[in-house]
């Protein structure tokens, strides 16, 4: 069975030593957030994931959820519902909601951490209070106050759970498609009406009632994606002043089977003249649900690095557990049988793999993390313009780097397993099998790609890749007459020259032809994350060298730079080769003739 | 759920037009293997895997083998015994064994697309008749007359069925360190005791007796590798004179839970007291264990390339049904509710990175299987020593890069169905799952990357891939003058060229260090695969021009090629950096400074 461990000392060095957490914190007036209070909850979160969420993750994915046809009840795996009392005793709900709506008030970035620890712990158990944060986002920005009053504090103490109903059978990625219908009536409410599919959490066993966010048409609404308004539609009705009514129009309609996080309850979910409140305008549900959409989306990034990080640390063990064959170039453990496999190049190329994307990439996903309560608790107006512009930029990469990185970690990892990572009991295969949704749900990677390329960047006209630049160079100015990270500074210099360049070639291509857009955005999306990691990776040399950390720690990242910068980062040459062969090569097939 | 039509019409072009296996058959020999012959071989072989076993791929995956405790049997999933019957029944068998023990003499070239299919409609059934293969080639070079007439003739007419017993729980890739024993007995055979693991078909209930070549240590065998014998254990004991006796001393101990092939058995086997016949020389097993591996490497690559076919197909129909958004550049089916999903440019380049790795991958896999025939039939001692060499080189990079495409395309064919991928239903995640194996089993990835650059290119001085660059610029010096072929000749020319002084320059740094091998090993392996597909589509497009094919498909080939030149040949420069980085970014950690 795979083994979790939380990365403390990575975790610790991301947040202090490279994000300043500490300062941000003091100066965004987080006046709680002292670096004491972190790193207790950083203990804190450590051990429950350890020690209540990561042994139950086998059990969840071999029990799964179950499904009651005669009731549409859900029934969880075994010591799931426990799992979720202990962490809404614990406090952990709320921990970075308003202290007004009975949360922590902590800054996101001191609480993106525990995220990545239930994600590595237990990935299916986390998708419960998930969405939580959704609905808790939404109604924080477009719900009136008797919907806060009545909705938000049982979603932020964990009372309740969160769902965001906008897939329908024909239609995912396309939400100007969808037909669930609202009918208004007299007492304000409407009627819904619908099948929504994919819903994370749609039913269970954790908690009384449910809270779905729900999109759907208005009767005389626009056509397309300007008609879609957004409706709370709770499992048990409520009224207005917060008295709990009966059983509401809603109903599981079955469970889907699927590849993996079997312990995640993946809904049907039917409304028939369901009892629900327009949260927000008539009409502009879409951008409501936007707004909810960028949070999930980083958090499914989180997804994907948990999974790679859980996963490293397996394949680490196994790897220095393992003895088969001897070194190439000599025994290295004369009194063993064989060498330790972490011996042969090939293992360490697939283990250095792993680190660097999972160090680097926890930099990422942090970074964002940060901006967000930049954008909330900044004083100056400016820096939120900017926050902003560059967590808009960011969000898209985050997503999808995070989410196929923790799919190529994963895979690296079960590798070092050979045969024994196909086998169940060693758990790698679940961690696999887990991982491959997060590339899918929240916008698939494609979809991240266009969102980066053409909303992001061509049509805000590169502002956040501006702002990021703008980061970059202040790093290698800052370091432009250090020798020891020269090596990195100038190759990041470069790259992020060419990054430029590249853009603004796109830009002028797509003039003449918007297919251009479609046909870059994938490369220019891994273009942009492997620059970002470049970046981080440079950083991070800098910030171990300023700091108290062991020697060992200092070298390490040092060594692992120098693997990314050699062996990683060069993977942007083919991004660069894609984009610039622009998309005659993609668009030239007829698509009747591509049988074979 | 996924469905699957066998490719003729490219399964055609590539042994007809590309390959040109008419001629080749009458050339060697197998005179019998006339074009007719071949393209009713071809159809029945569709007509059979499509019909049969392909709708049993899902139920295989449903229900899996079961494993009786009290009496070891294993239960097979329902329909795949009656399947196995009716492959029996047909004859498909022994389709490229020889007549003198049964079988159809069919050249290994003609009966290569039956393999590809069955792995296409049912990977998991497709395993139980694979061994035999192994075991048969076993026997007919190494076996005595006594072996082959009475172990061979049932295995060549399937009526018994084969396995080879090699892993241990301690050892895989370091067969060196097994412990399994063998000790004479007065009548000739030996007593084999010990475990073995990851026994694909070791036990199974589609014949009475199942042949297993077991590798073991005689009683003063030498330590390691150059003390292993190869003996061959019926699950039923035969004398020499061919009369089945009582139960011999095997036992199925457990089936394996695994992320996929769950229709195929793969099973713990325990050996107590079991009567053995010693095959081949004493402490020679493991040569003669190589012998059947290589035969069988190009089995599992093909396996990868059949799964990878049949996502891609699925992909394809799904892209086209699919109706989601509107193509960027306008509007292209106003008259439904929104475009089909192949309009847009990033889902075309999933779908042209499937067609151009499956299309180029078939021909790849073919060809190694060309040469099996050339070395076995051919006249001419010369072209028989070249082709050896040339098949010892391609047989690591057929297995690993077939294989590993066949994880990427279902990959990509999964992500195609968007979250509808991740669902059991369509089928997709099962590909998926199915993939996964075939870059571990019989050797992974990263053995086959070792095998191609220690074994194959460094102690074999390059024999095989001379071979290779010469049919490449024979191919270019034909072309060098043809307006049409230049854009795909002068690339290829130019790589051609850097791959030779690659290898040089690995060479040149291997002599100051040997782990240089094991570092440039993996890169070293995708480079010659990716030249070795850009020389197969840049012969497709010549191929295809001088047939009289359709003008569609000639430019379907065409623009797949373009494909391929622009947007995957490409990966060869993160290849070649890697390469160039050298050993230093990948040894330098002390392997206790790996932790985060």
């Amino acid at each position: 069975m795979s083994t979790y461990n939380a990365p403390l000392q990575d975790i610790r060095f991301a947040l202090h030593e490279v994000l300043g957490a500490e300062a941000l914190f003091a100066r965004l007036g987080f006046n709680e957030a002292t670096r004491d209070i972190v790193d207790a909850v950083l203990e804190e979160s450590a051990r429950f994931t350890e020690t209540v969420l990561a042994p139950l993750n086998r059990v969840g994915d071999e029990v799964g959820c179950s499904y009651d046809k005669a009731t549409g009840a859900v029934t969880t795996p075994p010591g799931f519902k426990e799992a979720y009392a202990q962490f809404v005793d614990g406090g952990w709900s709320g921990l970075a909601s308003p202290v007004e709506f009975g949360g922590q008030g902590m800054p996101h970035l001191a609480a993106i951490p525990l995220k990545e620890m239930i994600d590595a712990a237990n990935l299916a158990w986390g998708n419960f209070p998930l969405l939580s944060h959704g609905a808790t986002e939404a109604l924080l920005h477009h719900g009136q106050a008797w919907q806060q009053e009545v909705f938000l504090k049982p979603l932020v103490d964990g009372r309740w759970t969160g769902t965001m109903c906008l897939t329908e059978p024909h239609c995912g990625t396309d939400l100007g498609l969808l037909r669930t219908r609202a009918v208004p009536r007299d007492d304000g409410s409407h009627a819904i009406s619908g099948t929504k599919i994919f819903i994370t959490a749609g039913e269970h066993d954790f908690t009384d009632n449910i809270v779905h966010l729900v999109l759907a048409r208005l009767p005389d609404a626009p056509a397309g994606s300007k008609g879609i308004s957004m409706f709370i539609v709770p499992k048990l009705r409520m009224d207005r002043d917060g008295n709990v009514g009966e059983r509401n129009g809603v109903r599981c309609g079955a469970l889907e089977h699927k590849m993996g996080i079997h312990g995640s309850a993946t809904c049907v979910m039917n409304f028939d003249d369901a009892q629900g409140w327009l949260i927000g305008e008539p009409n502009k549900g879409l951008m409501a649900m936007f707004t909810m959409m960028n949070t999930a989306r980083l958090a499914v990034g989180l997804q994907g690095l948990g999974l790679a990080d859980r996963a490293y640390q397996n394949a680490l063990r196994y790897s220095r557990e393992r003895l088969q064959m001897r070194s190439l170039s000599g025994t290295k453990f004369p009194d063993k049988p064989a060498d330790p496999i972490i011996v042969h190049p090939d293992v360490r190329r697939m283990l250095l793999t792993q680190k660097a994307l999972v160090e680097g990439g926890r930099l990422l996903g942090y970074h964002a993390a940060s901006l967000v309560d930049v954008i909330a608790a900044s004083g100056d107006a400016e820096e939120r313009t900017q926050a902003d512009a560059l967590l808009g930029f960011l969000t898209p990469i985050t997503k999808a780097c995070l989410t196929e990185w923790g799919v190529e970690c994963t895979y690296h990892a079960l590798q070092c397993f050979g045969g024994h990572g196909y086998i169940a009991e060693h758990g790698m295969e679940q961690l696999a099998r887990d991982a491959r949704i997060t590339t899918l749900y929240e916008g698939t990677t494609g979809i991240q790609a266009l969102d980066l390329m053409g909303r992001k960047t061509m049509q805000l006209q590169g502002a956040g890749l501006r702002v990021f630049l703008g980061i970059v160079e202040a790093f290698c100015k800052a370091y432009e007459n250090d020798e020891g990270l020269r090596e990195f500074v100038e190759p990041l210099r470069a790259s992020a020259g060419e990054w430029q360049a590249l853009t603004q070639a796109i830009g002028k291509r797509a003039m003449a032809d918007a297919d251009e857009i479609g046909a870059a955005a994938y490369d220019y999306l891994f273009y942009s994350g492997y620059m970002a990691l470049a970046y981080w990776w440079a950083r991070s040399v800098a910030a171990a060298d300023a700091s108290s950390q062991p020697q060992a720690f200092k070298d390490a990242k040092r060594e692992t730079a120098r693997f990314y910068f050699t062996r990683i980062l060069p993977r942007t040459l083919v991004h660069k080769a894609a984009i610039e062969s622009g998309a005659a090569p993609l668009m030239a097939m007829d698509a009747n003739h591509f049988d074979s």
